[in-house]
């Protein structure tokens, strides 16, 4: 690694892993740590705990603001897990001279979304730093859920599984880069940046025989199925056309020299599901407002174990990769 | 309040205390935030629940560094509700270009500290901000403790008891300011930084009667007396000249102007306890290294109630109120 931390060694993608595992898993190692889920299970599998520190920049942006996606950023791991969010701390560092306006227009989203979760916020810190120490304002929400179905893990993706995503990819990470870049673009883009806990529900209470879900932040989908891949030693074969994107979002792409695949997403998650369940849960799924573009986008085989295929419509065949570089700094 | 955020708003103190519940718990009003305890306790009074940032400058000083402050801290937070630490999160946010090796020795001491606490950390978050968007690195760690004696609580503080504090007090406070002043001092004064848990476990399985207990980081001792006297509807009156102050603490005390129950502490800690047991809490305190002035500073009565007069060794008395003023940010 390089002697000095760089950028890209927080994007979600290779070299943010090679610094996880090399320092801190190095340290920290323990066999909870190192199952990589998206939420630690504590308390002999009762309860789900997930910690997110949000430094985006905006931290007003279309669709939501830091406070908002600080709520659902903690809320969304947790549902990942199967667990009904349930206690948040919040810890904020603000910058001196920051707008009492700002801050209290933050605390209404948090309140708002923590509503949407059912989960209360019991504990907080405030620190005030001076003009330059930090940007604006960061935001660390920590989260306990209770686990309200068991064994879902990343580790144990099968070929008994199908990969659904809830929606279209890749809003989260366009409308930051166009809000960031001051580009003016006659759009309704805006962020997904949403509470999953309502969908997750949904799904359990209908029985869908749910083996893993994550949702796609940084690093976006690309992220999140080569690291199922690794997890569960499988293949994932997906179908590139499948994948929904929409227009703008592929035209940020372009201007960016991203895949859609690589683009954050904060209300965008990936499941793996027995097969035999995937008309009902796409049903259930579509009942939810943004989700009309829910679908299948892959299959699990044992072609090239531990590697992503992007298949396209013409046939041909090519590794997606866990996303490298920059990609965007402060997308959430 | 001003229509920006002050650095006095960060102090530990009055403007801290306003802006925490005219913003934070207005929003977020709950019974458990309310109680305003060091930890919150959850999942029916078998958990305590604690966050905290750091955001210290320097990073490294005399004693300690941010990284065994960031486990000390919150490990002492649950520790102060007579929890036993167990499950930590530690959230990272790096500034583009820190040293490699900096980083590797901060998360050392973090995992000397964790072990000295039982705890380990179950999951994380690493974020890489660009240059100037934070000041070197700042670390959230939150922690999940088992309560394993019930009802500490500073609500319940009563004339029945008497309060000790375990050691000198200032020393984290007066350390910091030096190494950020760069003041050269012949002494060995450090941060009295430490993990506050073993300390706790030995009053407890010794059948202290433990009413309440509260680590005095900022606002210092002034602020925990005074929160206490609050929260339980009661006077403290403390004996000025039995406050234990190192001469090096004086020293810097006159330097900046403020009393040394102002300054930050990170190992230190008051206690209420039933008077009858307090030979005894000593005798036991008295046993750790850097506690040979553990001692009885105040008294419960119901002189003044919710205020703390100090009283000095010529019989004269004042209230000693709840910091204000800026004090020192980014103590902590």
């Amino acid at each position: 690694m390089n002697k000095t931390i760089t950028l890209a060694q927080g994007n979600g993608g290779v070299e943010n892993n090679e610094l996880i595992s090399k320092v801190f898993y190095k340290a920290f190692k323990n066999e909870i740590l190192e199952k990589s889920e998206d939420a630690a299970v504590i308390q002999n599998g009762s309860l789900a705990f997930s910690t997110d520190s949000f430094t985006v920049s905006p931290i007003f942006f279309e669709g939501g603001n830091i406070g908002k996606l600080a709520v659902c950023g903690t809320c969304n791991d947790l549902a990942m897990m199967g667990a009904k969010p349930k206690y948040l701390t919040c810890s904020v560092i603000i910058e001196e001279g920051f707008a009492l306006r700002d801050l209290e227009k933050i605390v209404r989203s948090m309140k708002s979304e923590l509503e949407l979760n059912g989960a209360i916020v019991v504990s907080g810190d405030t620190k005030v730093v001076p003009r330059g120490s930090v940007d604006k304002i960061f935001i660390n929400t920590t989260g306990v859920g209770e686990i309200t179905k068991e064994g879902i893990s990343s580790n144990k993706i099968s070929k008994d599984d199908v990969i659904l995503v809830n929606r279209d990819i890749g809003c989260h990470g366009a409308t930051i880069f166009i809000a960031r870049e001051g580009i003016e673009m006659d759009s309704e883009l805006e962020s997904d940046c949403k509470s999953l806990y309502p969908q997750v529900k949904a799904l359990i209470d209908a029985g869908i025989n749910i083996t893993a879900m994550r949702d796609a932040t940084r690093g976006g989908v690309g992220a999140v199925l080569n690291e199922w891949a690794k997890q569960s030693n499988i293949c994932i074969e997906v179908e590139e056309e499948r994948i929904p994107v929409r227009d703008e979002v592929k035209g940020v792409c372009e201007m960016l020299g991203f895949e859609a695949t690589s683009l954050a997403n904060e209300g965008t998650f990936v499941l793996a599901i027995k097969k035999e369940d995937k008309e009902k849960a796409l049903e259930i799924l579509k009942v939810f407002e943004d989700n009309s573009y829910a679908c299948e986008i892959a299959s699990v085989t044992d072609e090239h174990l531990q590697k992503v295929i992007l298949k396209s419509s013409w046939g041909t065949k090519r590794f997606l990769d866990t996303p490298t570089g920059e990609l965007l700094p402060r997308i959430c």
